[in-house]
């Protein structure tokens, strides 16, 4: 991973932001532009350079793991040694001019920020910085879409056990277990997210947990899933039929199937992710099925299963090729059933790869 | 549960405070006042009552659990929707005194503290509050006690499983997935925190997840582990030896059981936290190995598999009946081995219940 690149990309953009520095508290972030992979950590990034901040704990992790910064360990909390590196540093330049540090407001904690600007003298300035970050982890680089792609066939090969397991009067909650079983001697790390598998009326329940519900009859299995490898997550859907399907319920999930294809057709450079949102939907509004579609289209997916861009109605971000999103319609009619139907795209140079290499025909069981 | 008295207790702690009304957006705070399961809401506790709000997608979940608290279901996140909530509220009443709403300051980020900001008429002031909830829910009811007995039982039962598993050769993430499996088919909800398997050199990193390493032929195996049931955690640590332990070993391993013990033997109510913390450093440092004890002695469970209070040196919090923490003591030399100990211990009157039912005896396979 070009972990020095990202942190070159990361100084350049400083200046434009009146920033000196920037402080970086939220781990993927961390993990992206230093490589370090604990759980406790702070890296400063200034034209001055990189420095990681960690506790004793991590002092042979940091050693491995941290690239292109340098390495302070000490006793405290590593956001009270970053306030105090700085502070000491000040002393030493007798720097007079306000030193303007970037903190990232939508991770950092009311609580932290009073902590930083605590021990901070008063010619330091604290300023909520825009998610550069989040913006530069949207486009993968060729190593992550390798990670992705890892992760997204090790995720895929976990349906194949879920459709040996899902029988009616088979409990949900033994199907995830089953299928994380799986993904663990396949070598997952862990899941992406707590394992959604919610049968019969529980399919309408977008987030349905697999609970200790048996499996009924005649009923729509919403299977949802991932895992992480190397760091990177995998995330997908895949909706089953146990018994035989009326025609009503073909038609549902033949109309769920139109649209996430609709929705796969519309991902190309420089179209926004509304417009992708939107094609999910007009496709909808055909069978009259739109109003069940409660949530958005999908997400982006990297070092965390839920990152930027949000694939949602009114959002304006751009396509660009190397982004990785989530497209993931679904129909969801309350105290009946859903469906929903969900794969991992990797937008390229006229369009985009489809990565979830699983069938959507829909199986019956 | 106690829903309704817990927020009656917390209304009667504001005007102390001078707040009118407190601001709960700390998932686990919610659920402990309100029952709410979801993983996204918020609840404003005031003399006028409690209100929740959520989104959609939790209608029909906020209906089914949210106890004592009027709901209040929008479109928008529900911090927005409870800023306009209040901004509304106000608007009616014509209040013009300043209105003061405590902020959990621990855990809203600093754009969510702008996002209310931004929202609220200037007539309302927001105020960092101290950890109030956090505070109640050290001291467990015989609700929750019970809740917690359950998964310390479940989660004691996959050591079983551990032991059949653990031979020279497998690996240690393979240990781990049985456990894991195990733990889904007796009906846990997940694990509580990721499962640590720790053998050889890396049984002396206090926080060794399991990793792809084979388990050495002599060897020293942590095996940290924990389920949630019922939406409280468990966490227990055994420690094996796998082939013939020398009298070294031996030797080790007594000296972290009794200083394990020691520590168990403290626990009684209206002493501190950093007293239980002292009798196990103590007891270590009669076999010279208390600076090999380098983390601290133990931490509440419940909701949250960490929370208050902290069993750390210099830690002042006072014990009370009621209170369930673990008592996990640990010796690790670099590069060479660890050993930890830990069981969960409710306070009582006169002292503490072990609750884990594990022997504590050095297990050799």
């Amino acid at each position: 991973m070009d972990h020095k690149g990202r942190q070159l990309r990361l100084q350049s953009a400083l200046p434009a932001l009146r920033l000196d520095a920037l402080l970086i508290t939220h781990l993927p972030n961390i993990r992206y532009l230093s490589g370090f992979t604990g759980s406790a950590g702070a890296l400063l990034v200034s034209k001055a350079g990189s420095v990681f901040f960690a506790d004793g704990r991590y002092t042979a992790q940091a050693r491995a793991e941290v690239k292109a910064a340098k390495i302070v360990i000490a006793s405290k909390a590593p956001l009270a040694t970053a306030a105090e590196w700085l502070s000491a540093r000040q002393q030493n330049g007798r720097r007079a001019i306000p030193f303007k540090v970037g903190i990232e407001g939508e991770h950092m904690t009311v609580a932290a920020r009073s902590l930083l600007a605590g021990i901070l003298p008063s010619t330091f300035r604290l300023r909520p910085a825009p998610p550069l970050v989040e913006k530069a982890r949207m486009v993968k680089d060729n190593d992550e879409i390798g990670c992705i792609r890892s992760a997204v066939i090790l995720g895929a090969s976990l349906f194949a056990r879920a459709l040996e397991v899902i029988r009616p009067g088979v409990r949900e909650a033994e199907v995830a277990s089953e299928m994380e079983y799986a993904a663990r001697k396949a070598g997952a790390q862990q899941m992406s997210f707590t394992t959604i598998i919610a049968s019969g009326e529980r399919s309408a329940l977008p987030h349905g947990r697999a609970s200790q519900a048996a499996i009924p009859g005649q009923a729509f299995v919403v299977c949802d899933f991932g895992v992480i490898l190397s760091g990177y997550c995998s995330d997908m859907t895949r909706t089953v039929y146990v018994g035989r399907p009326s025609a009503e319920a073909r038609g549902v999930y033949q109309a769920v199937k139109q649209a996430q294809q609709a929705a796969v057709d519309a991902v190309r450079p420089g179209i926004s992710v509304g417009e992708v949102d939107r094609a999910a939907r007009k496709s909808l509004q055909k069978s009259g099925l739109a109003k069940y579609f409660t949530h958005s289209t999908g997400h982006g997916v990297g070092l965390e299963i839920h990152e930027a861009p949000r694939v949602a109605a009114g959002q304006t971000e751009i396509l660009q090729p190397g982004m990785v999103i989530t497209i993931e319609p679904g129909v969801y009619v309350p105290g009946r059933w859903g469906v929903r139907i969900e794969d991992m795209v990797v937008v390229t140079e006229h369009g985009c790869e489809v990565l979830t290499p699983t069938s959507k025909e829909l199986v019956a069981i």
